[in-house]
C-alpha cells in the first residue's frame, strides 16, 4: 500500500461476526428484540449472538426462535434500565450488572464485536462511554446515522451524543464519519461537508468556521472535504459525511423525521378521499408500497456511537423486529468491512501530523 | 378589558393597508415582484403600494401591470443591492440610495405599514437593523416563519436572524411568536415550546433549561407554555409557537424543506416508473393536485422580522409571482389584525412585571 500503512486486516468469509444484545431494551419488550435477531441471522447466517437478559423472561421466549437459540449464548442479568431512568441513575443501578452493561461490556472483553441495544438512549452512552473509554486522540464520541438521500445515503454525525463541540471534535467528527463511510457505502474517498447556514465563508458558527479553515488547509487524509451545506443539503445527499455538532444533529435529524411522517399523513389522507383518489390508488399500489418501503423508518435503523473502544448501535425503542433487524444488519457490516480498524488508523495518521487549532495556538 | 390596556387598535374595513416593496430584490428580476404585486392585490383590493426601483427598469414593466400601477406610489432609487453581496459591504454600498434600504425605511416613515423583498437576507437584515433599531425592551429581532403541521400551521422562530439566544432572548421570541399567533392564526391564547434535544427537564441547552425554568415560574401573559419540545414537532404541530435559537432554527426549516422535497421527487418517481402507477395517477389525478397544493412551499412564503421598529417580510429570494403574493398576503394579514399593537402592549406588560435571570441576578 503506498500510504506505507500495514494492509486493512479484513475478515475471512468464514469468520462469524459477534454481536451482543441488550435483550431487555426497548418499548416494546424482549420479543421484538429476538424478532429481529432472528430476522438478521436469516439475512446472515454468519451472525453468532451473546445474549444478556433476565432468565424468566428470556429464556421461554427464546423457545420460539430456535435458530437464535441455536447461534447464541445467553447470560443472565439481574438488572434492566428503565427507558425513562436518568442516564446518571441507571449508571449507579446499572453499572456492572444490568443487560445494558454487559451487552456493552462484551465489546471489551472481546466477547462481541459490536453491541445492539434498543435502551435508553441516554443510558447507553453513558455506560458506554463509561466502559468503554474514548478511543485515543478522540475527546468525545459522536452518533452518527445513515441518512436517506436522493442520491443514496449519506452518514451525519453527531445527531445527539453531546451539546456543541470546538473544531477539533468537528474535524475528528468528519474522520469518524469518513471512516465509516469507506466501510458501509464503500467510497474510496468520502465528500464531506460541515453543517451551517449559509454557505458563504462569512456566516455561521466560529467552531464550524474555524473547522472549514482547518479542513481546507490540512487536507484529511481520504477525505474530500467539500466546504458548508445547509439544512436541504441532507436530503439532496449533497456530500457523503454531514458533520455537526449534536443539538443540530439531533434536531435535523428529528425535523427530517417528523417532516416524513407529515407528508405520508398528507399522502394517505388525499388518497382516501374521493372514489377516485381510490380507483387510483387500486392501479398505482405497487407503486405505492415501493414508495412505503423507501420511506421505511426501519430501514435505516440504528444510531452508531462512533470514537469509543468498542462499537454500539442504539436502535429506536420504539421499533419493530424488522427494524431491529436492520440495526443488527448494521453493526454486522461494520464489523465485516472493518471499520474500527479503518477508524483506528485514520486518526493515527491525522493526529501525528494534524495542525494546532487556534485554540492551542493560543495557550 | 380586564387587562387595564387600551382597546387594541383595529383597522376600520375602509382603510387601505400600505406596503412598501424592494422592486430591485430576487433571484427573478422586477418581474416577480410585479406579478405577485397583482396577484395580492386582486385578492385584497384595499392594499397600496409603495414600490422602490430602477426607473428604467421598473416603469416600462409598470405598464404591463395596469392594476398595481393604479394602486401604486413609485420611487426612483439608483442602487440596487446583488443577492451575493455581504451585509456589511450592501450596508455600506446601499445605505440611503438603495431600494431595499428605502422600502424599509419607509415603514420608519409611515409611508407604509410593513415592507416586502425578495432580496438577499444577510443585507435585509443588516438594514432593517441599522434602518429601524429594536423595540424598546427587545434586544435581538428574530426571524419568524409559519410552519404547515398536521394541525394547521405554527409559527417557529427564530429561523436564522442571529445565531444563539440567552435565556431572556428566548423568552423574547416566545412573547414575539406568541403575538403572531394571536394576530395570524386567531388563538387567543397560543401554546408554546421550547425546542429541544429530549423532553426532560434535564436535557438540552443551558439557556433552553433556564428559559423554560422561568417561563414555568413566571406566566407569561396570554401565553400557554408548554415546556420542550423535539424536532419531530414541529410537523406534527404540537404547540402553536416553537421557540429556538437562529441556527438550530435555520437547520431546521432548511431540513424540512429539503426532505420535502425529496419525498415530493420519490412520489414523482413512483407514479412515472410503470403502466400501472401512470393509469393509477390519472384515477388520482384530483388527489395528487390537492396534495401538490397542500405541500406547495409557494404557500407558506415569507420569514417575518420581529422585533423591530417596523414589519419587515424577506421572500424567498428564488420564488415566482404566487410565492411573492404569499408574503405580501401574510404583510397585508399582520398588519391588518394589528400585530405590532399587540406586540407592543405584551411586551410592555412583560417586561415590567417580570423576573430577572440567573445572569441579572449574579451582576
Amino acid at each position: 500500500m503506498s500510504d506505507g500503512l500495514s494492509p486493512q486486516k479484513t475478515r475471512g468469509m468464514t469468520e462469524t461476526i459477534r454481536i451482543s444484545l441488550d435483550v431487555m431494551g426497548g418499548d416494546n419488550g424482549a420479543t421484538t428484540v429476538l424478532e429481529g435477531a432472528d430476522i438478521a441471522l436469516v439475512r446472515y447466517p454468519d451472525i453468532r449472538y451473546v445474549l444478556y437478559g433476565d432468565k424468566d423472561t428470556v429464556l421461554p421466549m427464546l423457545e420460539n426462535f430456535p435458530r437464535v437459540k441455536q447461534a447464541s449464548t445467553f447470560h443472565h442479568t439481574d438488572v434492566t434500565i428503565e427507558m425513562d431512568e436518568r442516564p446518571s441513575q441507571a449508571l449507579r443501578r446499572g453499572r456492572g450488572k444490568s443487560s445494558m452493561w454487559q451487552a456493552i461490556e462484551a465489546t471489551k472483553t472481546e466477547e462481541a464485536d459490536v453491541c445492539v441495544s434498543a435502551g435508553n438512549t441516554g443510558a447507553l452512552m453513558a455506560m458506554s462511554k463509561f466502559c468503554l473509554r474514548t478511543m485515543a486522540n478522540i475527546e468525545r464520541p459522536a452518533i452518527a446515522a445513515m441518512w436517506p438521500t436522493m442520491r443514496g445515503e449519506s452518514i451525519v454525525l453527531d445527531v445527539g451524543a453531546t451539546i456543541g463541540a470546538d473544531a477539533q471534535q468537528l474535524i475528528d467528527f468528519a474522520m469518524m464519519g469518513g471512516a465509516m463511510a469507506r466501510a458501509l457505502l464503500d467510497i474510496e474517498r468520502p465528500t464531506v461537508g460541515l453543517l451551517n447556514i449559509g454557505e458563504e465563508d462569512v456566516k455561521g458558527l466560529d467552531e464550524v468556521k474555524e473547522a472549514g479553515r482547518l479542513m481546507r488547509e490540512f487536507e484529511l487524509p481520504k477525505l474530500d472535504y467539500q466546504g458548508f451545506v445547509e439544512g436541504d443539503d441532507l436530503g439532496r445527499g449533497t456530500v457523503d459525511v454531514v458533520v455537526t455538532e449534536g443539538f443540530a444533529g439531533n434536531i435535523a435529524l428529528k425535523t427530517a423525521e417528523g417532516t416524513a411522517k407529515q407528508l405520508a399523513e398528507y399522502l394517505r389522507s388525499a388518497m382516501s378521499r374521493t372514489l377516485m383518489a381510490k380507483i387510483g390508488y387500486m392501479f398505482a399500489r405497487s407503486a405505492f408500497q415501493r414508495l412505503k418501503e423507501k420511506m421505511d423508518p426501519r430501514k435505516v435503523n440504528g444510531g452508531v456511537f462512533l470514537g469509543l473502544n468498542g462499537l454500539v448501535i442504539k436502535s429506536h425503542g420504539g421499533t419493530d423486529g424488522e427494524g431491529f433487524a436492520a440495526a443488527i444488519v448494521l453493526g454486522h457490516n461494520m464489523v465485516k468491512n472493518g471499520l474500527t480498524d479503518k477508524l483506528e488508523q485514520d486518526l493515527s495518521v491525522y493526529h501525528k501530523n494534524r495542525m494546532p487549532t487556534d485554540e492551542e495556538n493560543a495557550s
